[in-house]
């Protein structure tokens, strides 16, 4: 393989020397026209290579594609035997081709796919099948001069309405494959041309054979290695909350970090520094996620009407704190900078602010991916407020930085020998660009409480439990962090109490 | 259709009483079933009625849709023809479903999506067919033992390897059908148990039915009033270009405005304030679209190998300045705001540099529409930036505001009058909302800055020309603004030139 490599970037250079001044330069005695053969021939394996190395890389990546892809074979090994099988050939005809055509076209990556394929498909199979065969049978009756207008008339009537009833959400978002399966049953049933008696029991062969068809799918998709699309939208809400915290984390540190410390962010922080960016597109995936999720019967922790919709609720709050962290991150390529002074007097504060955002969203994933409801998540988002105010009112106090207009003003006394030691007057466009930083953190923060609430809304919705290791106990309320002496003199009091 | 809607109400008030206490409540002496019926016959009627209100709503707003469903009916009554003219039909055999399948599942919403189907469709049916045959000759010369084996092992590998590779991206972007019909027609073939002189036949029968039915597709697609995918690119750009002006413009005019002017924002203001929301989520529909118009031959401005990507790369643009006006828009409902007297001083600036900016937007919108370079974008580019430019300036000078700590700062003797009169002092915090805004909307004039160059290498990249109409005259130097007088005064010089 290294071979081949190597023979490719020979040839390009060969190639991109030989394009140039041919008389001067070539070193390769060979006619151009071999080396071009083997040129395209040497660049057709390395691509080859090169889109197999991606499909490897692939693979390793996400064992569960390639169990899906095992999946997939399986299914349509099974169903060819169920056509080699002569008697059965016999019996269901030339329309066992549909159960080979249902496993091909209905098995998706996730249950909730399939199910709603197959569901679908079965249904508008049946449905087209006997509106198709009660006109053919009203067409037949008319005459032959009439049947044909009768049966081009309702194709181009059902097939237009049918079409643009695909383009309303609603029939979107459920019907979509069913109003192409009902279409094509339709026209192929209305168009078929056999007498109604023999349609009926084409049609009891054909519905039987997709039947077999999707029950087979939705047996090996559920029971080998099942991917179940609500518990994938799961995974992803909380993958999001992590990259969201992750990518917060990294651009306040990279904010505050001195010019020597920025040499060391390799390229592991820069990654994590763009893992919001997942975070801007993932509606589509979501909201498709979510759809098929409510095909999806009762699994693991879900049952089968599980909340989805809230999902989407709290996966559009975390796209909301997805773009606020976008704007905050423009803040550190910005050519306005605050000086390294400046910015040291919100340092810490700025840092706590965001080590305090990172441990909600961080505990919301928790609580999201444990299904438990959290008994720190209210202590979280108060020590994040309380961050928050002291922000605040840092920011107030930076009053003394500012240079007032003709530098008379006089520092307070009380900060005088401070101020003298290390406070560096500026004038208010100096300041601007922390200012404008601690604002947009202070506006995550406020989107974070909105997710926080969102989050809560699942936890009423899905009835989530406490969590069982957490149970508040009498003497150890929740909302309190308790000091190892508090600790002891608690249990005096308990061990006090159980005397009496 | 009133009364059913007036029933339906009074219905639902019925239901809602009885079920809570009847004895006191009910004033409809019927008994509840006979209710409970007419309740479900009335809500049934009334949901058919909604869902119909709501179809004829999309095709007045779109008709478009309405005129691609009419264009499917057509198609099908025609592939339907096709297969009622006996004489086809006797030489087509059986085959001639696959003429009407083939309709139902390639006609799509966009010339692009249809060609991108059709190719799919033709090419991997006649690979696949190829394949199979070839496996299947093997195969039976192998022996009735081996043969099910060796037909069974090429389904499951070849499945399972064509199902992988359609989570590759570069597959999944152009081949992903292609390798639905692949698997399919290989499985159906292979399976098939014909001997190989009938295959031969088949496979050519089916193939020629296939190209039927996606000729007759791409045909009326392209000829009865077509909808191009790229156009729709195309559009879709530029309107998102003109969301994103009408939503900045919405939001710097509502943060400036008076309490009272708050009054008069209707719901056609609030509709333009959240009109950047369609915005942020326009990627999936973008990658789609650009996908679709890489099949589309030459048609209308755009020729074959038009630079699709780079309106992706526009799009991306645009939605990264539809974030910063995410947050922008935040700063409408937060709890901390400047208090008027502040605003002001920034008010007149920070308009201007909206409708400045809005202003680059909009000639960028028309660029992209006329496909013409524009020789005034250059000029709107500078006085945007000149306007920011000001706003900082405007930023520094708003130190005499704030109140330095102990208010014992001297007012500037030169402003010391006006600032008796008109500037209240306060302290930093009072400022900050303001400034915050004002930064913010610094980066959204930054980001314009970038979807600007985003426009210029689409310009070079598709070879637009100059408009016709704005050629630069000698005495009409573009990149300055004339005044009358000088006006004047050139066409004076030009005169006693001419003289001369």
């Amino acid at each position: 393989m290294t071979n081949s490599k190597e023979a490719a970037g020979n040839v390009k250079w060969t190639i991109r020397v030989g394009s140039g001044s041919p008389e001067v330069l070539i070193p390769d005695p060979k006619p151009a026209r071999r080396v071009g053969l083997k040129g395209l021939i040497v660049s057709f394996v390395s691509r080859v290579y090169c889109f197999l190395e991606k499909a490897w890389d692939l693979g390793v990546e996400e064992p569960r594609k390639v169990m899906h892809c095992l999946k997939v074979g399986i299914a349509l090994s099974v169903v060819s035997l169920f056509y080699y099988t002569r008697p059965l050939y016999e019996g269901v005809g030339g329309n066992a081709m549909w159960a080979v055509m249902t496993v091909v076209v209905v098995f998706e990556y996730t249950v909730g796919a399939t199910l709603y394929k197959s569901l679908n498909r079965t249904c508008a199979t049946f449905l087209a099948g006997a509106l198709a065969i009660g006109i053919h049978w009203v067409a037949s009756k008319s005459g032959e001069k009439i049947e044909p207008i009768i049966l081009g008339t309702s194709i181009f009537l059902l097939a237009s309405a049918t079409t643009f009833s695909r383009f309303l959400p609603v029939v979107k978002a459920r019907f979509d494959y069913g109003a192409t399966i009902f279409i094509l049953t339709f026209s192929l049933v209305s168009v078929s041309g056999y007498r109604v008696e023999k349609l009926l029991a084409l049609a009891h062969q054909r519905l039987s054979t997709i039947t077999v068809g999707t029950c087979l799918c939705i047996l090996i998709g559920m029971l080998i290695f099942p991917i179940w699309a609500g518990e994938e939208l799961h995974l992803l809400i909380t993958r999001n909350l992590d990259k969201l915290a992750k990518s917060l984390d990294c651009c306040v540190a990279e904010y505050f970090s001195n010019s020597e410390d920025t040499i060391s962010s390799n390229e592991e922080s820069n990654k994590n520094l763009q893992a919001y960016k997942c975070v801007l597109n993932s509606k589509a995936a979501e909201d498709s996620m979510a759809g098929f999720a409510r095909w999806e019967p009762a699994h693991g922790h879900f049952n089968f009407q599980h909340p989805w919709k809230q999902y989407l609720k709290i996966g559009g709050r975390i796209r909301n704190c997805a773009y606020c962290i976008e704007t905050l991150n423009s803040c550190l390529d910005s050519e306005n900078q605050a000086p390294e002074v400046i910015k040291h007097h919100l340092r810490q504060n700025c840092l706590r602010v965001c080590s305090k955002s990172t441990n909600v969203m961080r505990e919301l994933a928790t609580i999201v991916t444990k299904m438990k409801k959290s008994p720190k998540i209210g202590v979280l988002v108060e020590e994040m407020n309380d961050e928050v105010q002291e922000l605040q009112n840092n920011l107030k106090s930076l009053d003394f930085l500012i240079q007032p207009p003709l530098s008379e003003a006089k520092v307070p006394e009380n900060k005088k020998s401070e101020a003298s030691l290390t406070v560096t007057t500026m004038p208010l466009v100096g300041v601007i660009p922390l200012v404008s930083f601690a604002s947009l953190l202070t506006e995550t923060v406020a989107r974070i409480d909105g997710l926080v609430d969102a989050v809560e809304e699942l936890e009423d919705l899905a009835k989530f439990k406490p969590a069982a290791d957490d149970k508040p106990k009498p003497n150890q309320p929740n909302n309190k962090k308790i000091l190892p002496d508090d600790q002891r003199e608690n249990e005096q009091t308990m061990a006090a109490l159980q005397r009496v």
